[in-house]
């Protein structure tokens, strides 16, 4: 008997029925909205940002995040415990022994006694450090994609549910979207599809493939996939131009208007999409 | 003669010409992309946050973030000076004394020397503070809410360019849409919306009328209607749970999936849409 492989979906992020009145004709309705919850990310008891997302696959979202962010490797943390607290949900990450003492001389670097005592010039400089070069490579085919993007659109419950979420979602060339994650936020659904990814058990053929967004592609999305390892970044929407030379100067892939492979357009690299 | 009031629109923000292949036929296009510049806002010399955003519309951003996220009101500002620096601009914004030690006392306190110093859960409880009261009111009719919508629509010439932009617009009751900004952030957008309303000649006006964003709504963008002065906030997609919860709480007029006036949906104080 052959093994169906199955997309690796997550649980449904909550939603909760609220009651509202349309404005039209006044009639009153019960609809689903996503939850969107504060979640504060701290290493070894500090927290190094607070957020807010769907309160789901909050530890696929903690090894992203760190790996995106450029924090830690999957390898260097050592138990993640998410904590509901009063006023939202603490995500707390606990590093191994080398990555903590790094995570902790960066923060002396960067953070002085008042303010963060950088001025514009330096911050950007930091902020806009150049990526590593991609080193994996792939080619999606149109039947790729097209096969992708049927799957993303089947795939999104929170979406289908709620109408105010994205999905990330990753493409193996001949084996089609092999995970999807949703959140009420497009850094965050790229965050969680990271950590999918990276403790599933495609974690070494990320290289191999190429990320899926429902939404725009600003530059920071661009970061985060090149930081995941992945060959190619695809979206729906238009990439902004910082996004298309920040792709082309990595070695990404970049396709974005994809809402079929007839209409996409390619940015950068077009040697991953067979061109 | 009556002088025709007009849409205060901002110049067009910059977009940039980029050469793409289409993937169905290999065709070679011209497209426009929406430009997307790292931005440092520093208060006094010492920065605040780096952002990505439209590089236009500067001075207004600069009003706007300051109030809406609780550092200055217009009042408190001496001087905005935005310069073209390496990596980005440095949006350096000048406060008046007291402005000025109130900051200084406030980094002070939230910084420690090393990390913030902060665990998840304190960062949570200062992050998730209550809003004030709205104390503006308005009743929006659904002519009101067309003829906004169809100034929203007509009004966005980065959207129409790039395809990759959200829009933020104010709507006074019996005047309709009187100012629109544009941002490659919707979170910018609304930042850009608040800074021409404060500095604009219908200042004394916010607690009369409605945000409207193009986007679905997070608590973050309630927060910033609300302190923005704001009487409600209209979207044409749909909030979050959280988001209504907040609208609810601080008074704000909350309404979402509103592509016309005959299908939106009324989440928080529908006496404010006349129901």
């Amino acid at each position: 008997m052959t093994k169906v492989r199955q997309i690796d979906l997550p649980d449904a992020p909550p939603t909760a029925t609220t009651p509202v009145q349309r404005l039209g004709d006044g009639a009153a309705l019960n609809v689903e909205l996503a939850q969107e919850t504060a979640i504060a990310i701290s290493y070894d008891g500090t927290t190094q940002a607070v957020l807010m997302a769907s309160p789901a696959d909050l530890v696929d979202f903690a090894y992203g995040f760190s790996l995106t962010e450029g924090i830690a490797d999957p390898a260097e943390i050592d138990a993640v415990t998410p904590e509901t607290v009063e006023h939202g949900i603490d995500l707390r990450i606990w590093l191994k022994r080398t990555a903590s003492e790094r995570f902790i001389g960066r923060r002396r670097r960067m953070v002085g006694p008042v303010g963060c005592g950088l001025c514009g010039v330096e911050t950007l400089a930091a902020a806009m450090r150049p990526l590593p070069h991609v080193t994996g490579d792939c080619v999606i085919t149109t039947d790729d994609l097209d096969m992708a993007l049927a799957a993303m659109e089947g795939g999104q419950r929170l979406r289908d549910a709620t109408g105010a979420s994205h999905a990330a979602g990753f493409l193996l060339p001949g084996r089609g979207l092999v995970a999807l994650r949703e959140d009420v936020g497009r850094h965050n659904a790229l965050d969680k599809l990271a950590g999918a990814m990276l403790r599933g058990e495609d974690a070494g053929r990320i290289g191999q493939g190429a990320v899926v967004m429902t939404s725009r592609i600003s530059v920071d999305l661009v970061q985060k996939s090149v930081l995941m390892g992945a060959a190619a970044l695809i979206a729906l929407s238009a990439p902004t131009q910082a996004a298309v030379t920040a792709a082309q100067a990595a070695g990404l892939g970049l396709a974005g208007r994809a809402r079929s492979s007839a209409r996409a357009e390619i940015y950068a690299h077009p040697q991953r999409f067979g061109l």
